[in-house]
């Protein structure tokens, strides 16, 4: 079974040769999503939302993907793909919640975005405060490094290449 | 540009007819996500998490995409289709958190899932509380219905077809 898709835009970042791991919200220069003009009657009011979800095609892949990670931040972890956000996976779909700056005619002006810049748009969903924030989530195995400053580290993006 | 995936499980829900809007965590019901075996390895550590993010491919619609909806239980307001989380979306990738409710060879059962039975699977990330939880995050133009009883009728799950 193969499931196609087609990009609905496409995100613009400064990131050309290295991008964060995460989403920085305080990274300077400018990230907007760049829809195609007939999505733009598809936009309306979601201004109203403080975040969004962005989905999309992580282009720049470059290594195998293989079941077993072990991020670089995490000391000697290895964990399972699926208990890490590695962009290298099976379907390699992104995901980050960012902030809307504004949203005019087909453009949505974002806090910083951890993507490289020209990375295809798959959708935006609206983030909605009781259905996607959970209070009582948890860091899982993360907790278990013993040093969460390296989960800041990351959260606040250090640089890196895929 | 063409993006193509293929599915790396099959998701099982008690859901052939009607499908809940939202995760309903209490629904009765086995709720698992059957991954291809060849991914079993990558689930390692995966039940360190309390909750997941579940991305699938939306394989049942049969209305078309348009750029309006206007969710029933939102009365007469009418939003963007990106505004919405509305299934009806031109790349159809659903995304939904559950809680993990365990993990065993290449079978994660989860609590109430949106979806119906036989969807294919796309993704699992697992949601991580910094990260992915935004405390300050909003309703959007939730709030402006001025009926917040209906939202929580939606999350709690209101049976539907597509």
């Amino acid at each position: 079974m193969q499931i196609t898709f087609q990009p609905i835009g496409t995100i613009h970042t400064p990131y050309r040769e290295k991008a964060p791991y995460q989403p920085v919200e305080s990274d300077e220069g400018t990230f907007f999503l760049e829809m195609s003009p007939d999505y733009e009657p598809g936009l309306k009011d979601l201004d109203t939302f403080k975040y969004i979800y962005v989905l999309y095609f992580i282009d720049r892949l470059v290594k195998e993907v293989s079941m077993d990670v072990a991020p670089f931040w995490a000391g000697e972890i290895e964990v399972g793909l699926f208990a890490s956000r590695s962009p290298l996976r099976p379907n390699p779909i992104g995901l980050s919640i960012v902030k809307i700056l504004k949203v005019e005619r087909n453009i949505i002006t974002t806090s910083g975005l951890d993507v490289f810049d020209g990375t295809p748009l798959l959708d935006v969903k609206p983030y909605i405060k009781d259905l996607d924030s959970k209070a009582d989530a948890n860091y899982g195995w993360v907790d278990k490094t013993g040093d969460m400053r390296h989960l800041a580290l990351h959260i606040l993006g250090i640089p890196h290449e895929y």
